[in-house]
């Protein structure tokens, strides 16, 4: 298998092992009793896009085509089906922010629904990421109207309110997003590379921090980009050098041209977890159909009428899932994958990167992803007796577990502590 | 003809017009005289590397291969022609300073050839770079043997002696090459490579201006890379976040895959003159040969046993030649172009990217240029009388100027003050 020396295919850095003392009701030691212990949640980042799922979480059962998001939009009927299979595989979700969706109209921001939504994937135990809170692209149309000066007002004001409106639901944030390429972006003139330009990248970063940071200081804030290049390596020193200090590097990963393998893969995290930063694949796209031409720089340029799913690229699909998942996680650095969209039902650029078909079939990759995460790397439920000083040691991967005994049943997270007590009933 | 709102093929920003009052011997104006002006020089750097003249300045006679310069390494009994060609054109020559060649055993600095060799182009009205300070390529191999601490120490000893030794003859230095790629450079292992993983891409470009600085106040410190993409922007911003000030920057332009054409030039020009600073165009190679296959991505991968100059690549060359300099030149922010070679003898990677065929004889390209720095942007030598205050009024290229009157000359700036005085006698 390929590596590298900062990865470790092994995943030890993902497993551990606990001592667990077992209470009983009257809080002390439960002594040779039969207990089942389950994993619950992972630690790790299994995430997904939420954005399919607003009009589900808001009861909206009619959809107007304007209304749909960019990136997502699946059919309405489709989405309590999708729903379940979205559930049974991810925990994180990342819900839409582009400033030019969510608020279309200056003073009339989206807010009620994106926090229905964001309570609904709560409800489901599921954590939540804010995408993004500066970004050049999908951005207001009406900041063309103000003068630099005003954008930077209201761009600051946005994330003030934004971040302060869903603080407890979302509380990691892309705070800005392809900021190497925001003060040159020149395929649309906008108010934020206007404003990118004037500033420049760091002053601009600093900006989206600041806000975010002063917002929600517990909030934990990503550097974002899809440009894997030195350029973003020579941003994140200069970001640093000027004192901002992200809590996560997000790197993307949309794969329209062809999946990247092992070696560049950790070739590429070896040099971004340099920084000491933990990193989170942000976007993540692997393709079951032709791949783009890799000529195009920009993804956005293929527009194709058809862009099927066929049966070759699904095995294909599913193979290079399973090796992506397992590259990724076999690097200690990486904490999060979020990938693109679970159906090609609306997906973005109508590429079939999704793990459902449109007809709602999942393909292989599903199966596939859900056998690592619920099955490889999952702890089976495993039943087992508590020694005569009331302990058990569970052994697995980083997470939420629960410990269930007669009728009672009691949770504590396996971590990097070694060991947790659970008191049942 | 392609520009950008930032360029100006008039060159107007290139040319003034001066009042110059000559006097006489006694002081008092020289009214209706008969003088000849003529321009001496370009305030524009026309510049080429000065490598090749190493044993001609030291008057050695036989060349030990080992001892060719790694870039320039023209037969000895060519030099002096080449010279003549050389001087007819060019005013700037950058010279070598690369760790390893000029420093291959530790404590014994080429200090005497490169310092006679610099007085040999200072006595020809030359101006002079030093290249480079700092760079992973061709440096010192003894460096692998010490700590990546002793790296530095020895790193800030070398550019405070080398600055100082020459301080006065070479005022202009690369202080750091390539520094978008120096930390992530895996081509050969090598002490500076590891010392930029440690430090960092800022704190490394930091301590070469801190060095170069402090050795030599009046010095003008580039930073020069070969990366043009949106890396070196980054780079750029964080070096000034970090409060780091290149007097210029430095661009390369090594075009051995094809000629870059004016819109991508200016492009480039644009995109790094919104940085405020004067650019010096550092390292130019146009081939009258065949281009390189455009996948290679580093040049040094290209390495066949002949690479032949063609009639047809000649009148190409020639063509493009004239197309780069009037590009760079309709800029403001460009000062200077340092062209990589004035002879395809020994020239880097064999390549025919020379003004000069291998036997000696100039190319197209030769009297292409010479006709734009000789011809088209040259004040022609214009006999006039000056009025009853002894003033005239000339209008040319900025520049060094002359004028003559009754045997006696003196000289006088063109410059932006508008105004000059000579005294004749």
């Amino acid at each position: 298998m390929t590596t590298t020396p900062g990865a470790d295919p092994t995943m030890a850095h993902r497993i551990g092992e606990q001592t667990v003392t077992v209470l009983g009701p009257d809080g002390s030691p439960l002594a040779g009793a039969e207990v089942t212990v389950a994993q619950r949640r992972h630690a790790f980042g299994f995430g997904n896009i939420g954005f399919d799922f607003i009009p589900l979480a808001n009861d909206e059962h009619a959809l107007d085509p304007k209304e749909v998001e960019t990136f997502g939009g699946a059919s309405i009927e489709q989405l309590e089906r999708l729903a379940e299979l979205w559930l049974d595989v991810f925990n994180t979700a990342t819900l839409p922010f582009y400033w030019g969706r969510f608020e279309p109209v200056r003073g009339r921001p989206d807010t009620g629904r994106l926090r229905r939504t964001a309570q609904w994937f709560a409800d489901r135990d599921v954590d939540l990421k804010g995408h993004p809170l500066v970004w050049h692209t999908v951005t207001a149309p009406w900041l063309l109207d103000l003068s630099t000066t005003e954008v930077e007002q209201v761009q600051r004001q946005r994330i003030t309110r934004d971040v302060t409106d869903f603080t407890g639901l979302i509380d990691t944030w892309d705070a800005i997003n392809e900021a190497v390429i925001m003060p040159v972006f020149d395929k649309e003139d906008n108010g934020i590379t206007r404003l990118c330009r004037a500033k420049g990248r760091i002053a601009t970063v600093r900006m989206a921090f600041e806000e975010a940071r002063a917002a929600n200081p517990d909030a934990t804030l990503l550097l974002n980009d899809f440009d894997m290049s030195t350029a973003y390596e020579c941003l994140i020193e200069g970001v640093l050098e000027g004192g901002v200090q992200p809590d996560v590097l997000g790197l993307q990963s949309h794969m329209h041209q062809g999946y990247w393998g092992e070696e560049k893969t950790l070739g590429i995290i070896d040099r971004f977890a340099r920084f000491g930063m933990p990193i989170h694949f942000t976007e993540t796209t692997l393709l079951s159909g032709h791949a783009m031409p890799s000529e195009l720089k920009d993804l956005n340029d293929y527009q194709i009428p058809d862009w099927p799913s066929t049966p070759e690229g699904e095995e294909r699909q599913a193979d290079e899932v399973v090796r992506h998942y397992r590259t990724l996680l076999s690097h200690p650095s990486v904490e999060a994958i979020t990938y693109w969209g679970l159906t090609d039902d609306g997906m973005w650029l109508g590429a079939p990167g999704g793990f459902v078909r449109k007809d709602g079939t999942p393909k292989p990759a599903y199966d596939a992803l859900r056998g690592l995460v619920k099955g490889d790397w999952w702890y089976a439920p495993t039943t087992m007796r508590t020694g005569a000083d009331g302990t058990i040691t569970v052994r697995g991967w980083y997470g939420d577990y629960e410990v269930a005994a007669r009728g009672e049943t009691a949770t504590f997270g396996l971590d990097r502590t070694g060991t947790a007590e659970v008191r049942l009933g």
